[in-house]
C-alpha cells in the first residue's frame, strides 16, 4: 500500500481539519466525504478532489478505500466505527468513542473481532510541548514522578444547547485531561475525587452540569494528580501541564500568537495564549494524522487504541460519580 | 508610647530574624532576650543591646516592657502567650499558636480575657508578591473568584527527628497554604479533601506522616481551591499562587536571586527560585514586624489575630482527618 | 485570472520552500521547475506535478505562465528577472536582487520599462511577531519612535567557500536587518557607521570579511538605530527587535520549539530558540507567498518592490564603506 | 581597627543612602555629617547618633575619624577628597570624581601622594544580577567575549536646571555604562563612536545636550560594545546587560517589584521594572558599603580605585568628542 485511500465521516469543524491534514499528506488521499448535510460534504469533497455522499453505505461500498476518519458527531461514532471495521478499514476516530461506556464496550468488542487498526485521536498527545514534556518524563529527567498537575480552561463556555447534549464537563472536556493524566502517570489512577460548581453560567448548573471543576487522583503507589477545569478563561485557552518528581519539575506552558511585548506606562503586556483548540493544537492535528498515515502504511504500532478511549471515559465517569456522591471513587 | 519595648522569646533561627527586624526598626527596642540556652540568649542580646535570661518570669517582671515576640519552640507558645498576656503586653506570635486545637482554645480564652493586642505572624501575607496579588483580588481585578491554586514545596525534607515532633505536614507546612486559601477565598471553606503519600523519604511514612500531599477545598457558594505540597523540590523553594475569576487569572510566581540568563548550547538557563523561606520571605519578615510595631504604636488594627491562627489549624486538622478517613470532611 | 501559473527558478533549499508554499496555495499552480541541475529540478517538479527543465528559455516560452519565482543563486537573479519581465510575468524574487548596485540598477530600469508587478521577498517582514510589532509601531502604540535595536545572529558560520562568494556579511546577512531598520524607522537613515571583526573564525577574516559586526544609523530627524550581527550563536538563531518611543518599548523575542521548562538542581532550563531561518521563518515564508499570490490575483499592491531591494543594498554598501574608511558614511 | 569611624560629606539623597548603609553596618559608625545645609546635616546626624556641621575642617579635625564618605555635590568632590586624603582617611567617593579630567588628574596626584585607600562607588558593579553576570564571564562561561550590549534608560529626564550643570548625558549618565563596558570587556576600548539626539525634550537640545544616545566601541583585538541610553522610559528604569561570546550569551534583565502577572481580556500584564536607581540598586548600595568597610578593616584590596573613575570619564569625553566631530575617536 503506497497511499491511504480515505473515507472521511463528518464535514463539520473537526472533519474539515482532519480532512485538510489528510489531503495535504503526501501519502494519503481523500476518496469520500460523508455527511448528512450534502452541501457541506460536497464543498469539502470538491476542495480535496473527493466524492461526496450522505450515505455511509455508499462510501463504504467502494473497494478502493483503505482507511476511515470518523469525525462526525459523537453519537454516530460507534455505528460508523462498526461499519468501517466490518469493511476492514483502518480507523482514525476523533475522541470520544462514545459518551456511554456500554456502547464503548460494544465498539471494543467489534474492533477486537475485526482486528482492524484503530486509532483514538487524543490530540494533546501530539502537541509538541506536551510531547516533549512526556518524552523528558519517560527519559527519566524527573526520576520518580510524584505529582502531575493539569490545567485546562476554555476561553468561553459552549452554547447551552451543546452543554445539554455534551455528556457533561467531565466527559466532554476533562476527558482530555484525564487522558493526559494516564499518559503522564507511571500507573493507572485507583482513586478519583471531584468537586465542581456552576460559577460561570447558572444556566449550566440548571442543565445539571458544572462549569468549574477540580479533580484529585491517586495511583496505587501513591502518585498524586490534580486537574483544574473551567469553561471560561477570558485570557484565552489555558492549557498547561506540570509534573514534579525526585529530580525536579517539568512545565509545559501556554503558547502565544507572537513573542511581542509592550512595556508601557501601565505595565509590561504580552500576548494572551492562542485563542482555542484550533489554534493551539494546529500542529497536534497535523502530527496525529502524520502518525496515523505513517503507522498504517508502514505497519507500525499506533500510539493509542480503543482501550485508551475507554479508560479515559471510565475516569470521567468516576469523577461524575464522585461529584454526585460527594466522596472519592475507587477504581 | 513612642517606641515598643520588647521581650523576645526564642534565640533560635526565627527568633534571630524577628529580633533583628525589631532591633532595626526605628520605633522598637529589644529589652530582653529569653531562651533556655543562655549562651544563645546572651549572644543575641549583646548584639541588640538587650538583657539575656533563661527565665521568662524575670523578663516579664520588667515594667518597662510593652510588647512580646514569641519565637520560641511551638510547644512553649501557649504558656508564654498566657504569661505575656497576663503581663499586659502586645503580642507578636510566630505561627502556629499550638499544634493542639484544645490548647489553642485555652490561649484564645486567655487572650479574650486580657484583651491585649495579638498578632499571629503568617509571614506569607506580607510577601510583596502575594500581598499585591491579594490586593488585586480585593480590588476586583478578577471579578468573582472561582478557583484558588496554591503550590508550596520545600527544597528538602527536615530531619526525621523534626518530622516526628512537627505535628505532621498538614499542621507544620500546609498550614501556611491553608491560611493563604482563607485569605484569598471570598468565604471560609466548608469541605476539605486530602490525599497524601510518603514518596520522598520512606522514613517519613514510617513516622506516620506524608511528604507529598494535595488538598481540595470548596466554599459554601462553590468556590474551589487546590493545594499541592511536597517536602522536596530540588530546584528550590517553590511558592506560587494562582487565582482564577470571571475577569481572568492572577499569578504570583517564584523569585530568583538574580535576573541572569545563560543561553548556551545546552539550553537557556535561568536561576532557581530563592533557596528557602529565609531568603524568599526576608522582606515579608521585615514587613510583618513593621506592621506590628506601627499598628501597636499608632493604635491601628492588626491584620491577623488569634482566630486566624485557630482557623488555619482547624483546616489542617480537617485535612488530616480526611486523609485518615479517605473521605471529604465537612466543616 | 483564477490561479497563478508559476515558473520556479531554483530547486535548491530556498526554491524548495517557495515551491512547496506555492504548490500548497489553493490559488497557485507550479507549471515549471527550472534548475541547471536537472535531477533536482525533476525531483521537485514531480512532487508538484510540474514540468522540469534546465532551460529558462524553454520554461518562459510557455504562454500559460503568469508569474515567476526567482529562487536561484544570487548571481542569476538579474538575468532571470529580466527574462521574466520581458515575458510579462509577475515576479517573486528572493532577496537580494543582486550584490552589485550597478546590476541592481539595470534590473530596476528593466522593471520600470516592463511594469510587471515585482515583489522582493524580505521574509522577516512576514514573521508574525515582527509584523505585529511593526503594526503596533504604525498604530502609534509607542508614539514617536526614538531608537530601533536589531539583533541577528546565525547559529553557525557558513562554509568558507560560501563566505568568499557571499558578498560579505553586510550584503549577505545584515541586509535583512537593514531592511528591518528601514521598515521600522519613521524615515530613511542618513548616516551609517560600522565596526566589525573576525572573532568567530580567522579564515573569515583572511577571506576579507568579518563575522561579528555592529552598525549605528541615524535618520535626518535624529532617530537612532543599532544593529548587532554575529555569524555564530551556539544557542540557536537569535532574531530580536526592540523599538523605543515616547510611550514605551516594543520587543519581539525569539521563538522556541516548545514551551517546556525543566526546573532542576542545576537551574531552570528552557528551550533554545528555533535553530535557523527555515524553522524560525516557516510561517513568514508561507505568509509572503500568500501575500504575493493574493496581491497579484486580486490586483492589490505588493508590500515591497524593487526599490526596497535597492535601498537595503545601498545601506549594506554604506556599512562596508564605513568599515573600510573607519568613518561614518552619509547618505 | 575594629570599626570604621566615618565622616559623611553630603546629607542629600545619595548621602542619606550611604549614611544609612554605613550606620546599619555592624563594623561602621557615623561620627560626623557635613553639609552646607545645617538642618539637613543635623537631621541625618541625629538619626545616626553623629555630630553635624557645615564645616569640613571641623569634622576632619576629629582625630577619631578613620574614613570618609564623599556624597556631596560633584563639584565639591575633589576638594573634599583632597582634604580627607590629607587627613589620612580611607575614602569612599560617590562617582564621578569630577566632571573635568584636569581636576580628576589633580585628585589622582594627591591620592598617589597620600596613598590612602580610595574607593570610587560605581554602584552597578555591586548589583547582584550584574555581579553574577560578570562572575560568569570571568569564569569563562562564555569563552572568548565578542560583543557587549548595554541598555540604560532613566524613567524620566531630570529638571532642565540639572541638565545644564550635569556635565551632559555622557558624563552624567552614560559614564555608568562606560564603566560597565570596561568591567565586562576583556581589554580597554580603543575606539569610540557616538550618535545622539534631543528627542525627549527640545529644551535639553537647547541646553546643548542630548537625551537619546548610542555609542559603539571596539577594543584592540576587535571585541565590540554597543550602549544605548535614553533620559526617558515610561515603563521604568531600564537596566540591562547582554554579553555574547564563543559559548553563548549572558543576559541580566530588569527587576520588578513583584512577580505578579495578570492574564485578562486585554493581554497578560506583568510589573514594570523597579522605578529608578534607589529601588533598583538598593542592594548594590548596601553591598558596596559592605565591600568598603570590610576591605578597609580587613586590609583587603578595594575593587575599584581612582583610575577606574578616571578611565570612565576619559571614555565619556571621547564619546562627547565623537558626537561633536561626527567621527570615531581613537584612544
Amino acid at each position: 500500500m503506497n497511499s491511504l485511500e480515505l473515507v472521511l465521516f463528518g464535514a463539520g469543524r473537526i472533519g474539515q481539519i482532519h480532512g485538510a491534514n489528510a489531503a495535504a499528506h503526501p501519502r494519503a488521499k481523500l476518496r469520500w466525504v460523508v455527511d448528512p448535510n450534502l452541501e457541506a460534504a460536497t464543498a469539502l469533497a470538491k476542495k480535496f478532489g473527493a466524492k461526496a455522499t450522505t450515505s455511509p453505505e455508499e462510501a463504504l461500498a467502494d473497494k478502493g478505500n483503505t482507511a476511515a476518519i470518523i469525525a462526525s458527531s459523537t453519537n454516530t461514532h460507534v455505528e460508523l466505527l462498526t461499519a468501517s471495521s466490518k469493511a476492514g478499514l483502518a480507523i482514525f476516530c476523533e475522541k470520544p468513542i462514545d459518551n456511554s461506556l456500554e456502547r464503548v464496550d460494544l465498539a471494543l468488542a467489534e474492533l477486537s473481532k475485526s482486528k482492524v487498526p484503530f486509532f483514538i485521536a487524543f490530540n494533546r498527545r501530539f502537541d509538541p510541548s506536551f510531547a516533549a514534556l512526556r518524552g523528558a518524563v519517560k527519559n527519566g529527567d524527573l526520576g520518580q514522578v510524584e505529582t502531575v498537575i493539569i490545567t485546562s480552561r476554555d476561553p468561553s463556555p459552549p452554547p447551552i444547547a451543546y452543554v445539554k447534549v455534551s455528556g457533561g464537563l467531565f466527559r466532554d472536556m476533562m476527558i482530555h485531561d484525564l487522558d493526559m493524566a494516564r499518559w503522564l502517570l507511571p500507573e493507572e489512577p485507583v482513586q478519583v475525587f471531584a468537586q465542581g460548581s456552576a460559577l460561570v453560567d447558572p444556566a449550566i448548573g440548571q442543565a445539571g452540569d458544572v462549569d468549574t471543576a477540580v479533580v484529585s487522583m491517586k495511583t496505587k503507589s501513591g502518585v498524586l494528580c490534580q486537574i483544574s477545569n473551567s469553561r471560561r478563561a477570558v485570557y484565552g485557552y489555558d492549557q498547561r501541564i506540570e509534573v514534579h518528581g525526585a529530580k525536579g519539575m517539568l512545565q509545559a506552558g501556554n503558547l502565544t500568537p507572537t513573542s511581542v511585548v509592550h512595556a508601557g506606562a501601565a505595565g509590561v503586556v504580552s500576548d494572551k495564549p492562542l485563542h482555542f483548540f484550533l489554534e493551539r493544537y494546529q500542529k497536534a492535528y497535523q502530527a496525529e494524522m502524520e502518525h496515523f498515515v505513517t503507522a498504517i502504511l508502514d505497519k507500525k504500532p499506533l500510539s493509542t487504541g480503543a482501550e485508551d478511549g475507554r479508560r479515559a471515559l471510565v475516569l470521567a465517569e468516576a469523577a461524575m460519580k464522585s461529584l454526585e456522591k460527594n466522596a472519592p471513587v475507587t477504581l
